[in-house]
């Protein structure tokens, strides 16, 4: 009998671990039947959060004795931490005991150990972070966040093509459009990478948009923005930052006066739906792509639908074959510029 | 008799030109008694938006037969627009007709053209655009938003020194608070610009609070946040983006139903202070830092509203003396470093 779509968790992995991480677990198995899950980490740290039944027989519990810190330095994680639930669970992901594994810890480490355990794709330089963020059109993908700082013409370009095959993947769109994030005044316009990834990207058959600006991200302009990890990676928690200072100003305006209280609440179920609608627990879960095998990255605050979010992810990662998806397309794109 | 403070009007630049800057001029003039306004464009085209009356005795009007295009190359600009508004506009500043130049237009002109004819100041090896952005505790200022994308870790310092001198002015506060941002990865964290900007700064004796990350512009975690052009402009435009897609998905969630609609008019006044404390025009106006001479741009789709409040800017920093306090604290910091 073929084993189930497995999925290895780590179990210890950000700001509350197992905690967060079990409870996550047994509700994903009761809305998902095709899915087995191995938590990893310590033991008595697991059980502590299940049910004395276990959990069922499409819930294992693999042991690891040691944990990455959230602050812990990504080369001291991988050479010091063989055993850490980071590790084990990318190492089951290795092994093919797993078919991804979802980690809410220090994205720097689990890079880090995923590069080293997993190896890249043939032909891909680096691997990068994706994750889809709200638009007036739904969602934009956005990719790199954070693993690559200086990037040449040539890995933006392969974030291009990874890109869109995971949108495609994710969202079901035949050919994503694709963007490459830029700033607007003609002339100085774009650094000499930028430019030249321009010119790689125009020159592809992907369904390459142009050049767009930061506020087409939240526009919905194309399906995937490009960007370096620098920018990406301040673009994204900008962001965050307006977002958390816009919500604190308006409940805060609804605590002005009596009318103000009033309002806010007649107002509640709406107010409700606004920040259901924005909700980034249901955005969470990036995607470390370029990698021989599926690993997400949770955030590291998640609660426990956030986590769920995160398998969901993961295992839309596996059934539709993302990474062998990209692994083909990047093979593909290289070759036809080498006939060209 | 001593000339009043005098600034010139750009009167044909932006998305509205002389409709919009020729009413904000005269609203400004009653507000404010201290100071005279030229406006610079084609007269038939003012004299339009001016009563009968003219507009008292400060405000006067300067013929400039030509125009920048919203598009234009700032190359072509510079080389084939000699008696443009947006040039005789800072010709008035050069020659000392004016003691400051506010303009709607191309921004990459008006850098360039700015750049040009006033020149940059000692040891100043880049302007840089410095505007404000509200933040949780009242605003943060932000440079550079565009005007130099490629930045080594010297400029990024300078932009520092002028930053610092500008919020001084601006806000009157004695050491304003430095953020250089960055990316939160550790290890991977910053490119070698921005480490080695960081090495510049901590040496330096201004108020260096260290690396900050894109959510702290919003945190107001300190008074001025340093970064290179590209990403500040790219920062800048998501940020925008967000506020939109938010403001515009709270309208339709007050749409949705009859309920939603009632919760709506009863919290007008609430949203209507909502938006007021957010009100971008509040903070139209962006220093272009560095020059021998005040140049101030306003947002392009500015309103009379907006003009004047960039306006007020120039009025300030020409109040507080700001290039020549950036023209000194530029070359003490290089004299300290040289005898360091």
């Amino acid at each position: 009998m073929k084993r189930p779509i497995t999925i290895a968790l780590d179990a210890m992995g950000g700001d509350f671990g197992p905690q967060v991480v079990v409870p996550a677990a047994l509700d994903y198995l009761k809305r998902d039947p095709e899915v087995a899950l191995i938590l990893v980490g310590r033991e008595e740290s697991i059980r502590q959060y299940l049910p004395g039944s276990g959990g069922g027989d499409r819930l294992g519990v693999r042991a690891a004795s040691q944990e990455v810190a959230m602050d812990e330095l990504p080369s001291r994680a991988l050479r010091g931490k063989k055993d850490s639930s980071l590790r084990v669970a990318i190492d089951l992901v290795k092994s093919g005991d797993a078919d991804a594994c979802v980690s809410a810890g220090n994205t720097g480490a689990l890079m880090a150990i995923a590069r080293f355990v997993l190896k890249t794709l043939p032909h891909v330089d680096r691997p990068a972070i994706m994750t889809a963020i709200p638009s007036l059109r739904g969602h934009t993908h956005m990719l790199d966040l954070g693993a690559n700082i200086d990037c040449a013409a040539e890995h933006l370009f392969q974030f291009a093509v990874m890109g869109s095959e995971m949108a495609s993947a994710v969202d079901g769109t035949a050919r994503p459009s694709i963007g490459l994030l830029n700033i607007g005044q003609e002339e100085i316009k774009g650094n000499e990478q930028v430019k030249k990834a321009h010119d790689l990207l125009s020159a592809s058959d992907l369904n390459y948009f142009g050049y767009v600006e930061g506020d087409d991200i939240y526009k919905g302009s194309v399906d995937v923005v490009v960007c370096d990890g620098f920018v990406g990676n301040v673009a994204l928690k900008s962001s965050e930052g307006v977002a958390k200072l816009l919500s604190h100003a308006l409940r805060q305006e609804f605590q002005r006066n009596w009318w103000a209280k009033l309002a806010g609440l007649i107002s509640l179920p709406v107010l409700r739906g606004f920040r259901r609608a924005f909700d980034p627990r249901r955005y969470n879960g990036a995607g470390l792509l370029g990698l021989r095998g599926i690993v997400v990255k949770s955030h590291g605050g998640a609660d426990v639908l956030a986590f769920e979010n995160a398998i969901g992810i993961a295992k839309k990662s596996i059934r539709t074959d993302v990474q062998n998806r990209i692994a083909r397309q990047v093979a593909a794109h290289l070759e036809k510029r080498a006939t060209a």
